[in-house]
């Protein structure tokens, strides 16, 4: 495996900046702050032309007057000035740089030009560089912050990709506040370079880093984003945010880094078969991400709730089990454990609700060990540990009562926490807190230092629950992968050749099933017939009865023009649609003669080359439904036996493939076989742009592909 | 219409409390310490049996020695005072009161008795009361406070109701960080008397209450709640959350306050019925209420996003979009007047983004001014209008640079907030803001001051601004009352009543439709045959082709059991399956010839009785699919024509109803007139407790009732 270039970029020895100076309200130089002032132990040397020292470092007038080739360069220079610096950290052997500078691709064609440029500059000497327009990096590991905020508190777990600047620097303040720390963060900008992909593999082999959120606006290569990420996810969570998906959000998303976005509906396949995590919010991308980077696994489904308020601990059980949680109710014996440890009035069945109780050992250590002693659930939610938070607001209207001032009043109510603390760290089960009480409660601290999870509302600690309980699933799924595929069918080869040869826009519908066939996608008994009476032949050797339908390359859709005749129980009847289907075409065009395949259940496959994503195979409900409904999901090719499992799962009438009102249940491996192979076609043949399997009709438990589309 | 108890009961002139005494760590005290502290105006009368004053008050050591009858009764006492207290406010004149005390309805059978005698007592003195097992109130207007947390700041605009105390009191700190303040809040315990139906009554009068937010775990009346609700939404908005639709939602609800909770599902229906916006998280319920509350109507769905970020801007355009709102391209004009306040590599098209620029005059004034005011956008969300939350990160590495304290280089940056904030104000368009600073930014708490909501992170601004366009559509619906129900038809009435002599749990096919033909439900048309002649002779005169089914009160579902014979071409196949169905039955049973109908649209209609609900009306997509895609929308009955017509809207197959395939569009007043039929019959006929259409094929354009149940 080639050596990621984030290693050595992530690790400096020593860095370089360009464009910092002694003005502190300079971006560059506020940038510099941040590596001089949070703890880089590292060599600094900033390059000024007139300055003789740069933020209490000597500096240095030129690129070739520096001491030693520094391992990093950071350029936060105007825009003409990158690719000439560029040039000059090539010369003295520099070989990782990260260029905040913005106004390249992101601007328009002549941006675009000259960032070709920087990529043509940094190639010529082997450098490999983050941005342009990018924010910089942080690596808590050594202490180096190269954002424009300041970087507190400890080392962290959480990795961070991010497309956006932003959430790597403004949100600094926003995540300390919660208790949110990163192990290492990276603002990708452009990715002239390097990319998302890099830094999800960087992440994924860092051991700092136990949870990995990536903020995404468009991939530029997402089959070489799912390879890393299935490699990733069986043994780290990874958490993702996709906001390119609507058109509003990919013109914004266009216009900021240059990124190239998909549909939403190709994201959500794409993030499914990579067994990724998908969010809606910046905020459940850290929030939950904080709780997938601290918490042990979650093992089962059996959450212990526990609260001093019945609300929160009604909407936080409510929360759970839409999520796939259960709350169970309590033994008899562990709700006589918890008896009196709780008001008379409390509720001891799960939740356990102390109501408005401030016993804060029963709520913080007693009650939640004997819940977990018992073995009867699988992690904790808790909601009201509540210390000074609350004793504060007490003191604003009982403050003179008690006749001594709010700090020494709050100070006599601080409780030991280390019982509470030590319990979800011994416990070995997720432990998750809710509290309206902020940073200025001594729980809402002590939890947050401790690395768990508070939130401000009782449904994100449930749904980051959820979250455990969807990496468990991910945690625990079969990935295999995908074949080598087969050697192009001649034949197929043939009559798609064939058909660009000749210019025309689509196969019809017996060569494109004899295309499919030729990969062994089962469709049913059929023959071309040019006359009535090899029609009513046909017929009768295929068995009755047949379906007949006009078969053309000028029609590509059949319906509602006279072209098909179902279910026609004898010769007669295959005479008189033969006519019909003639004067209906107004030319002497064949007629497919096909076995009628009957069956209730109507499904849909296909594939398309989607630009800018590759190859994706889309499997969902059929029949009239197809387009009312858009019941369907999408994976990119091409499929492993499993993938193609998991997406016939994927489908919200998935019902209907199993046992089905008196059906029995659908070859699910012959439905998958349709769907890998689908895919490979695509991988195999470049000319194909389309191909359409509809219907797919489930005869007995077979699928039988009935009308097929193959387009160029 | 009958005077609203909460009127006199949310502004008394004179409270009395019992339970409240000198020492603050009493929840009693804690709660009268409201009252005294937080500038209610109104005389306090504390009864306490020892205490000559309580909280600098003189107090009474019993009711009878109060000088004056107070307006109010407040009760934290011990449960078994709670009835000799009422009883003794009673007999001195007093005629509302808020219970405190818990141990009621919610701790089991013991408790609801009790309940029940409280009431009791109550209504024999004409007694309304809050409770008990609640927290309390609020109402801004006088500055009473009857919860156990500070009231801050000045008078709101968001009414609250609330099946939970917590979330009108141990919120408040949290609400006051975020700028949001209630109007009136009421907390509603277990409702024995006062209910959430009186609170929303009095909410919606409330002329100081601008938007309506609703916590509830179970409705007792939702008949009431529906009728209450649908004549405030048109005028008022309201928002609720609903928790009570899983399992252990319902379990978690029932053991807080003794709730009875329903299936999620109706709850939908009954919130869309009555124009109510849903959501799924406390949070929500403030923060979407608080736009809600404080922002002018949102006229058109054009959005404008300004940023000094790509992230958030992006996810604001991606949120808005994909919530139906558009983020249109700006006007060359538009762009060209914007250009000057942006640097260059910003974008200007929509979202504007002035990217890592710091002139907070230009993100929060100038550029907002000049958005409005092209006319180009309904609504404005703007990301990074920050100021001394921003520098004083900068001071953290830079501080020494500056050589000034903290707060001096704070004050040296704080801008000029005026302009930035008169600009919504003067806009008449809703202006939401997000921001990662929080209330130690000068920029944040000035808008979160004027009433401006300012969101923690980018998606909920937008998400908010979705609430506005959910209320613009709620506003614009038409709504009517639902007719008279009809005289019950004799002959339904006749079959009913035989049927229930007869004590059989279900009437057969044949019964079931001549009940629903006597209210003008259309079905096919169909005639018992008791021979095969008389079903050939039947057949004949209905015309080919036919159906045969089985018909018999034993057998409630015939699928796969051999009792139905579809698409019969002639007399011979009449034959052969009248024979073939008595021999399945091995009796004698009435064979019923039915037209066949055809179409390939199938839809499902019903009613049914849910316990603590009232009659449902059910609809959605039919066929092999009902119960695999569960496609379903439920209201209560009655059903106007109107609210039968959104039914139609509702599901996610809807385009099935349009012109669809060369089909034509389904006749929409035939379907919603059996929908407001099938509810009428549960009404006009206590005896059904079901009503099963499944399904309806729609022949052409007109829905046809192919199969039908009714059930008692």
């Amino acid at each position: 495996m080639k050596e990621n270039p984030l290693n050595s970029l992530m690790n400096p020895r020593s860095i370089a900046t360009v464009g910092a100076g002694n003005n502190p309200t300079k971006m560059g130089t506020i940038q510099a702050l941040s590596i001089v002032k949070d703890g880089y132990r590292g060599k600094f040397y900033p390059i000024h032309p007139s300055e003789q020292t740069v933020l209490g470092h000597k500096a240095y007038p030129s690129v070739f007057e520096l001491p030693e080739t520094p391992d990093l360069a950071i350029f936060i220079v105007p825009t003409d000035q990158v690719i000439g610096l560029m040039e000059d950290f090539g010369k003295i052997g520099t070989r990782r740089a990260v260029v905040i500078t913005a106004g390249f691709r992101e601007t328009g064609s002549a941006g675009q030009e000259l960032e070709e440029q920087l990529k043509e500059c940094a190639r010529r000497y082997g450098i490999r560089f983050l941005g342009p327009n990018c924010i910089g990096l942080l690596n808590s590991a050594i202490s180096l912050n190269v954002t424009v905020m300041p970087l507190e508190g400890p080392p962290g777990l959480l990795g961070m990709a991010s497309q956006s600047g932003t959430y790597v620097t403004q949100t600094l303040p926003y995540l300390k506040k919660r208790g949110i720390r990163f192990s290492k963060a990276i603002s990708l900008g452009n990715e002239a370079d390097i990319d998302i992909n890099d830094a999800l593999a960087y992440l994924g082999e860092d051991e700092q880093t136990k949870a990995i959120a990536l903020y995404i606006e468009g991939l530029k290569d997402p089959a070489r984003f799912l390879q890393i990420a299935r490699e990733i996810t069986p043994r780290k969570p990874v958490i993702a945010q996709y906001v390119g998906g609507t058109a509003a959000g990919a013109r914004a998303g266009s216009s900021h880094t240059g990124a190239m976005a998909g549909p939403d509906h190709l994201y959500d396949g794409l993030f499914q078969q990579a067994g990724i995590i998908r969010v809606y919010s910046v905020e459940d991308l850290y929030g939950l991400g904080w709780a997938l980077a601290t918490q042990p696994h979650l093992k089962g489904k059996r959450i212990g709730v526990i609260t001093n308020s019945g609300g929160p601990g009604t909407a936080i059980s409510d929360t759970c089990n839409a999520g796939g949680l259960e709350v169970p109710i309590f033994s008899k014996r562990l709700q006589e454990q918890i008896r009196p440890h709780i008001p008379p009035h409390g509720a001891r069945a799960n939740p356990v609700d102390l109501t408005f109780f401030l016993d804060i050992q029963a709520i913080s250590v007693t009650i939640p060990e004997l819940v977990i002693q018992s073995g009867e659930v699988d992690g904790i939610v808790l909601h009201g540990a509540m210390g000074t938070g609350f004793m504060n607001q007490i003191y604003t209207h009982a403050g003179e009562m008690f006749g001594v001032p709010r700090d020494e009043f709050l100070e006599s109510f601080r409780e030991d926490t280390t019982a509470a603390m030590e319990l979800p760290k011994k416990s070995g089960v997720p432990f998750l807190v809710s509290s309206f009480f902020d940073e200025s409660d001594d729980f809402t601290t002590a939890y947050r230092e401790h690395g768990i999870p508070v939130y401000d509302a009782p449904e994100k600690a449930a749904r980051a629950m959820v979250a455990l309980w969807k990496y468990r699933q991910i945690r625990e799924r079969r990935l295999e992968t995908a074949p080598a595929l087969p050697p192009a069918a001649g034949e197929a080869a043939a009559l798609i050749a064939e058909a660009v040869k000749r210019g025309v826009p689509f196969l019809d519908e017996f060569a494109s099933k004899k295309v499919l066939a030729a990969y062994g996608i089962p469709i049913g008994a059929e023959e071309l017939a040019h006359t009535a009476e090899e029609a009513v032949e046909t017929a009768g050797r295929l068995g009755y009865p047949v379906v007949l339908k006009g078969c053309s390359e000028e029609f590509a859709h059949k319906t509602g023009r006279g072209l098909i005749y179902l279910n026609l129980p004898d010769g007669a009847a295959v005479r008189r649609s033969f006519k019909a289907i003639r004067e209906a075409a107004e030319k002497e065009i064949p007629v497919l003669v096909a076995r009628m395949v009957r069956g209730e259940r109507e499904l849909v496959a296909g594939a398309i080359r989607q630009p800018g994503f590759g190859p994706c195979v889309m499997f969902g409900l059929g029949g009239i439904f197809t387009e009312a409904l858009r019941d369907t999901v999408f994976r990119l090719a091409p499929l492993s036996r499993l993938d193609a499992l998991e997406m016939l799962e994927g489908i919200r009438a998935k019902e209907l493939l199993g046992e089905f009102r008196g059906m029995p249940a659908v070859d699910r491996e012959a439905l998958a076989g349709i769907l890998q192979k689908s895919g490979n076609l695509l991988l195999l043949h470049p000319e194909i742009r389309e191909i359409d399997l509809n219907p797919i009709i489930i005869e007995g438990s077979r699928p039988v592909v009935v009308d097929a589309l193959i387009t160029f």
